[in-house]
């Protein structure tokens, strides 16, 4: 237990449900409607200088991610890409909307047993509605005291929930699956962190992971209890 | 001069910048590389059709409204829709999302005034890193205190964000071009209302008007300060 933290902030997707694995089933899907143009492998490769190249215009989440397969395919098609298959696409974006976002194994326990102790928050990123109605789905809402979704998790956004917060760095901590948005941030910041890796992350959170005295690593979600229960 | 009003909120698109002619113009766009299928008059309504089964999965925005041009594309073209029709529906999707948000006339002059008397709010709908884009290029969000973006504007919206600024409702006046979004569910909740149509209106945000008694009615954006100003 760790005396100095006064709140404790929760990525959502990957941390609380899944969420990688309904984008990597689209992808596995475009791939199989453009089959006739590369592997799996090489249209993902395709796909993920795309979604760079969009990031700035697009930014994260289900809506970006449909209109980069969609320009993705017209690209290694080379014109060929027919209305069937542009249709395909769209469903397949859009079945990622439907994610029921069920809460992973002891998640909810946890929260509840957290709770008692710090208030929570939640911190995501991504499709503002989308992000909203997994939320809703989840039927974790009642956990949290704040609920924030933002276009991005990098300092610029920590710096302003900390101040919305009125919380300092040292009584802040994060947890998350994600090393490069949900842990470096908040190190770097003076917080801490929790890492609980998940199977399946996409390429661009890819980053160097290390040690740190103020992060903690667990693989399960009902660990964390463990580290900020007395 | 309202003596009860402690919080002036504004909304931003069509209300401190254009917005709405960007989409139009996108349309129009789409309705040139379609018109072997029909008139701009017809493809707008199965356009609209398209966009209101979708405002659930979607939400408001820009990427939002491309994937609803590119299923109604389909749809009109019976299964005929071509690589370059795609990627030119792609394209003027994309060039809503670089609106350089230009303040219109007095707005600017009009914000700096009204800030030394009321705290100043920004209330949005859309896309979440589309709308902070606007909000940076418009040079404007040094006169808010506070800046929200949310994916509708319903009363449940409106709660949380007074419930955010802790200020009742009769403390409370937001200026904007919607009846609908801006207008209507702040009266209805007890607020004040300043409407300033802009001269063009989405088809979905239309809506029945009526005279209120917490409500004004201005021409050009610098005659709030004729209301709100000693």
């Amino acid at each position: 237990m760790i005396d100095s933290i006064k709140v404790v902030a929760f990525d959502a997707d990957d941390t609380l449900w899944e969420n990688e694995p309904l984008f990597r089933e689209a992808e596995r899907t475009w791939a199989g409607i453009l089959k006739d143009y590369g592997t799996l492998e090489e249209l993902s490769a395709r796909l993920f200088e795309v979604e760079k190249a969009n990031m700035e215009d697009y930014g994260f989440g289900a809506k970006a991610f449909t209109l980069s397969l969609i320009e993705t395919a017209l690209k290694v098609t080379g014109g060929n890409l027919t209305a069937a298959q542009t249709a395909g696409i769209l469903a397949a974006g859009r079945s990622i909307l439907h994610n029921p976002a069920k809460p992973l194994p002891g998640v909810a326990e946890t929260l509840a047993a957290l709770r008692e102790h710090y208030p929570l928050v939640l911190l995501t990123k991504g499709d503002l509605l989308d992000q909203e109605h997994k939320i809703e789905r989840s039927g974790l809402a009642p956990y949290f005291s704040r609920i924030f979704v933002v276009s991005n998790k990098s300092d610029r956004e920590y710096r302003r929930l900390l101040h919305d917060l009125s919380v300092a760095p040292d009584a802040f901590l994060m947890v998350g699956n994600s090393f490069k948005s949900d842990i470096r941030p908040v190190l770097e910041m003076g917080g801490w962190g929790i890492h609980i890796p998940f199977h399946v992350l996409w390429e661009l959170e890819r980053t160097e992971e290390y040690d740190h005295e103020r992060l903690f690593r667990v693989s399960r979600f009902s660990d964390i209890a463990r580290c900020l229960l007395p």
